[in-house]
């Protein structure tokens, strides 16, 4: 085991999103994380990905000197900074954490870690970068999962269906949904003002989910105009329009994963939700629609968790 | 007959463009094109609308003074410069004219027409703006239509398939394929680069749009996705993307369209698409896949001959 550095970087650094986190590692003891900083992620950042990153863990740096970097995430994808490869499933999460690719960094030694593909039933393939850390810490935190066949869902910029069996990752489907609720949102003629995350209308979320989930054939093409109809026609605020905006969107994403045919949903007792708070709530209403059973957990947690078992087994070291 | 103004400027101001006619009317012959200019639609304008019109008519103001502005689309929205009613369905697109809401500026007799209201099976409402009047020159250019029943499918930023029994509108359904083609392809982490309109790849298209109709269930949330895989995994060119991505778009446009409880697809004889030439392409070619005929109208040809009716009938006099 390798023990030198008590102190280390992990980070986050998704399409959307970069998070860092400060982290104290001990052996055999859960992670600790002492400070956290966010930043933009990889499709946001304006100048480039090294001045983007430094300038995120500057006062860290200046406590602690060089310290090692952990990175997840697109950061590692040919839209990234550094490409690393893709790792065929099927493959246990453990698999990623022997494959990452080094280099230094103003003096800052980091690792980023590689991203799963896989091939669908249709032919078509299909990658993540970051969830794998997800799913490795989400195994090490609940590890009955480690056993059996198991459905994960991870909402998010893009949410991630994971099909489990075994403790190895068997094959995932994306679904685009976070990036076309912000697209949506922000940008299209549905709806024009934005609103606070916190006044979140739970009734129009479930009247978007419902109609969406009970299509018979495809309601998406067709009924994406109703957030605007709604609002000329039916009296919907733009609060109330926001949340059946993301209802149709989850509803549409829940209705495909209950038609896969790389799963059968009503076969599985429950569908384990590694996301932000409030996106699982909102996931676990759409599945709830459809008599699907569902636990909760934090992402960040399992990130952390991830994050963990990678120091327990020991940081790589650089390869120069 | 209302035969003061020999010119006037046709206006059709939707959600993405503005584009202004200045025409020449005489009766009893068709509508006389001098000028076209063209600016931002009603989503993109930058200072304030009535700066946007007048700057795009100055030169024609220089020369011809005060001539009668006739404007159409979602300029007359609740986003737009004045808001108009909406006329509610069954209705003959003729009816549009005697109801529209007239003011001044700057010496300009405005006159912005209203748009037109529906609800479908589903109970959800429906709306458009200017294709009330593409309608209404199409009618007038083929009169052949004015008898039966047709569904009429007008491709742009957004999609309407419309209803028309005996010359009259008897419902429409709006999908967002134009507007979610521009977000995806611009802003999404699907598509890196732009590519021109002048390479679009047909066969990828095809494969596109063969991928959507062909889905038993709902391909499209947990499809999109692969726009970017294919680009990963299977060598597609960004050119190639492009033209898969509005595959798969006008895929889902179309499947619903055939799914439609408002009317049987497989009963019509044919259907007209109108809208600008690409876009009919692609929409015949995606239908043709589902074994359905199409007759193709370019959508100005169809709105200059609409405007030619209302000029016909008389411009209506401003009511101050």
């Amino acid at each position: 085991m390798f023990t030198e550095y008590q102190h280390f970087i992990a980070v986050d650094w998704g399409t959307s999103h970069l998070r860092a986190y400060l982290c104290l590692a001990e052996a055999n003891k859960p992670l600790t994380v002492l400070e956290q900083v966010n930043n933009v992620g990889v499709k946001k950042v304006l100048t480039d990905f090294q001045t983007t990153l430094m300038d995120s863990i500057a006062p860290w740096a200046k406590r602690f000197g060089h310290l090692p970097i952990l990175m997840i995430g697109q950061i590692g994808s040919s839209i990234g900074w550094k490409e690393t490869q893709y790792l065929h499933c099927p493959i246990s999460p453990t698999d990623v954490i022997s494959a990452g690719t080094q280099f230094n960094c103003q003096g800052h030694q980091i690792t980023i870690f590689p991203g799963l593909r896989c091939q669908l039933h249709n032919h078509l393939h299909d990658s993540m970068r970051g969830e794998e850390f997800h799913l490795l810490g989400w195994l090490a935190m609940a590890p009955q999962h480690l056993v059996g066949k198991h459905l994960v869902c991870l909402p998010g910029t893009h949410t991630k269906w994971v099909l489990i069996e075994d403790g190895k990752v068997v094959l995932f489907k994306t679904a685009l949904t976070g990036e076309l609720y912000d697209l949506l949102s922000s940008n299209s003629v549905l709806i024009q003002e934005k609103v606070s995350d916190l006044e979140f209308d739970f009734d129009a979320f479930i009247q978007g989910a419902d109609f969406s989930l009970s299509s018979a054939t495809d309601n998406f093409a067709h009924g994406l105009f109703s957030v605007r109809s709604k609002q000329l026609f039916e009296g919907f605020t733009t609060k109330q329009a926001h949340a059946y905006l993301s209802g149709i969107l989850i509803g549409c994403d829940v209705r495909a994963a209950k038609h896969a045919t790389e799963w059968a949903l009503s076969q599985l007792s429950s569908i384990a939700i590694i996301g932000p708070p409030h996106l699982n709530q909102c996931f676990a209403k759409a599945l709830n629609l459809c008599n699907v059973k569902t636990t909760l957990w934090n992402v960040t947690d399992a990130t952390l968790a991830g994050f963990n078992v990678v120091y327990q087994q020991g940081i790589p070291l650089i390869h120069e």
